[in-house]
């Protein structure tokens, strides 16, 4: 296809799919309910099909060049499968978001106000290599009442193409217009320019990738964009903290699972207790071969041990590492372990380990983070974590949605005014 | 100052308000309460220098060959000043939304998760010839604990920089930092590129102004910006209609002050009735100089009276007269109605008129707009009609704030948790 054809057709495709989310915010929740019980049993109905298709993007895969996490990524297994039609069927058994009256308010002149929870419209998603995001995301689209328009990676092209095949069919046989889940049918990056180009029929981006799509997206989106970017994430452990814990903690939020957002990159230490406490805490990161790099001050204190560590250059205080590697900062204050977490970290997610509950409110107030935690893991922030029963990522914007952004936050809201003839 | 310069001082401006704003948003009510009271006092207490420098803008203005609806937008008088301080101890008096606890989740492992409101952070405001604004803006950013950084129009300036010396000497008499609120000091377009690039610093872009203003800065922002967009209303007129309430709110949503974004561009009217009831509506238009353009069906039924009118053209459809005009469009049905609305409405404020609760809901229910009335003139969509107590503007997007926003709007939430060694 050439440019003018992709245009056209990423048009067509954003319009239809603003035409059929008109009618999906209409649909009832067993109308989205039973689409999506039927595209469970499609998928395991299909399994041999999808390992098929599976197969040829990993053999394309393997002939390009990419490596064994990558090709990980990619891979559907029947166990994968199994556990994403779960999946499924769990989202269908979530609360419908739709409809809630969020506020009513009656107004002296009799007017009443109601706020109701509604479907944002279209949502364009934007995604790299793993194909399950195609199932995931236009789930949650469409019991959140959403219509989407899905652009994948190159590399699962193959895999998404007959998830979408399988989602239109559900769509289909449960009544509603197939156009309500899209997947753009090409890889050519000259797509996602056009479909980020969509603001009349598209409503809102999600980008879900590396750092480099989503600064991509954000720079040449004329749709809102919510981001769900890096966490740099610290552990703050203050003068009264208990020992057991502090260390618990860290280990925790560093080692549980180093490669998500949510675990920790930076350990801050209250200067009055580092000389005890930090060679016992990195003693147990040693343990675990976290790699240590460390201020000048931590560096006396550990100079004396026998445990490895490395001078912290400037640039380890703002990275994310996502791998065994931690930052650690002698803090002289509470006060300084907050100014240095609100001026190097990403306003992710940020922990307090202490006994003293003013240090602890001090923390939770001061800290300008999505989830800030006192005497608990930086691990935890995340949808099911948080109740919400799914997530479709974690926002580190400030507007709309922060921190795990649920059926909820995928949707916006309306006023409806009755009255009986009131005019201004 | 030359690009670069610009560029730096931006730069510096904006981290500025970034670090004030930590420290506003842990201001107390009362801090932030006693600022706006001092500025209204200031704003009194100054008005012959204010209204000396108004007169220099109002000077360059005529210089200019500005037109008079232009100038009277500049102008400051004695009256409108006060009404100036007035809205500014009216904010004082509004409910503070920073610190609410939203929502509280007591998850089974313990963990004590609250949603709590916060401020964004720091606020662009982007804004044309009105000097108010000025004050308006920074006052509800102020209250809701929000650093803003404003940028104003050239034919404003001295106005403009009287205001913000006022609203600087007000935080440093109350003890919060004058970096709170900042003007850029100059008019030269290339500091408001500059500010569109400060998404390190700067949270959310708010633009006042005319649609080729706010198609700009939502092009060119890396900053997520919230639209305040045309409006594109619609009275719609069902069979069931009372024909009294049905042509008073036609006139009041038309014709109370039909420069504003709430009021109505496009009458619709059912098919069934409009033979009785469209020639007593165009009547009433006609008395209140409204420029009718119609269909082809208005127009057989208007050919037979003495009502002057106008074919519409396709553009008529879609377009904000922002005056005495009226499109008008006899609808086959209630359908017909809804989905006229939806392809060529812009979503702001629409209503039906319609004695029948069952057409009533479905046009409350399908009619995709921010308000949708029953029964009442599309004129109440404003902040103060919706008991918000004040309004930065009326949102026409669907993420984060749809329709007037008020205080709360201006707020985002984190999460805080709390544990006791929780780990994952």
């Amino acid at each position: 296809m050439n440019h003018g054809e992709i245009e056209q057709l990423v048009e067509t495709m954003a319009k239809k799919a603003r035409t059929a989310s008109l009618r999906l915010a209409q649909a009832s929740t067993n109308e989205k309910n039973q689409v999506l019980l039927g595209l469970a049993d499609l998928l395991e109905e299909s399994s041999d099909a999808i390992l098929a298709e599976n197969e040829k993007d990993l053999a394309d895969g393997r002939k390009n060049g990419l490596n064994d996490a990558m090709l990980d990524r990619l891979l559907i297994t029947p166990e994968r499968l199994k556990q994403i039609a779960l999946s499924v069927r769990q989202v269908s058994e979530l609360d419908d978001p739709v409809g809630e009256t969020i506020e009513t308010i009656t107004r002296p002149n009799g007017l009443e106000i109601r706020k109701i929870r509604v479907p944002i419209g279209v949502i364009g998603i934007i995604y790299e290599s793993r194909p399950n995001v195609t199932i995931d995301c236009a789930v949650l689209c469409l019991k959140s009442g959403n219509a989407s328009l899905l652009r994948g990676g190159r590399e699962a092209f193959h895999t998404n193409t007959i998830f979408a095949s399988l989602i239109s069919r559900a769509l289909e046989e449960g009544g509603l217009s197939p156009d309500a889940v899209q997947l753009i049918p090409t890889t050519d990056r000259y797509a996602l320019n056009c479909m980020l180009k969509q603001d009349a029929n598209i409503h809102c981006i999600i980008p879900r990738g590396g750092a480099g799509l989503i600064r991509f997206v954000a720079e040449n989106s004329l749709i809102p964009v919510i981001k769900h970017f890096e966490g740099v994430c610290h552990v703050y452990i203050d003068e009264n903290a208990d020992a057991k814990m502090a260390n618990e903690i860290t280990i925790n939020s560093k080692c549980q699972r180093p490669g998500v957002c949510n675990a920790a990159e930076t350990l801050l230490i209250h200067e009055t207790i580092a000389t005890d406490l930090l060679p016992q805490i990195a003693q147990s990161l040693a343990e675990q071969e976290v790699e240590l790099r460390v201020d000048e001050k931590a560096a006396a204190i550990l100079g004396k041990t026998e445990i490895p560590f490395q001078p912290a250059k400037p640039g380890d205080w703002t990275e994310e590492y996502l791998a065994p590697i931690l930052a650690i900062k002698v803090a002289p204050s509470l006060e300084a372990a907050i100014d240095h977490i609100n001026a190097h970290g990403s306003g992710h997610s940020d922990a307090i380990v202490t006994a003293d509950e003013t240090a602890a409110q001090k923390f939770l107030s001061g800290v300008d983070s999505a989830a800030v935690y006192w005497n608990a893991s930086t691990r935890f922030t995340d949808g099911f974590q948080f109740g919400m029963g799914a997530e479709i990522g974690i926002s580190t914007d400030r507007l709309h949605a922060r921190g795990p952004m649920g059926l909820k936050e995928l949707c916006s809201y309306k006023f409806t005014v009755t009255g009986n003839g009131q005019i201004i």
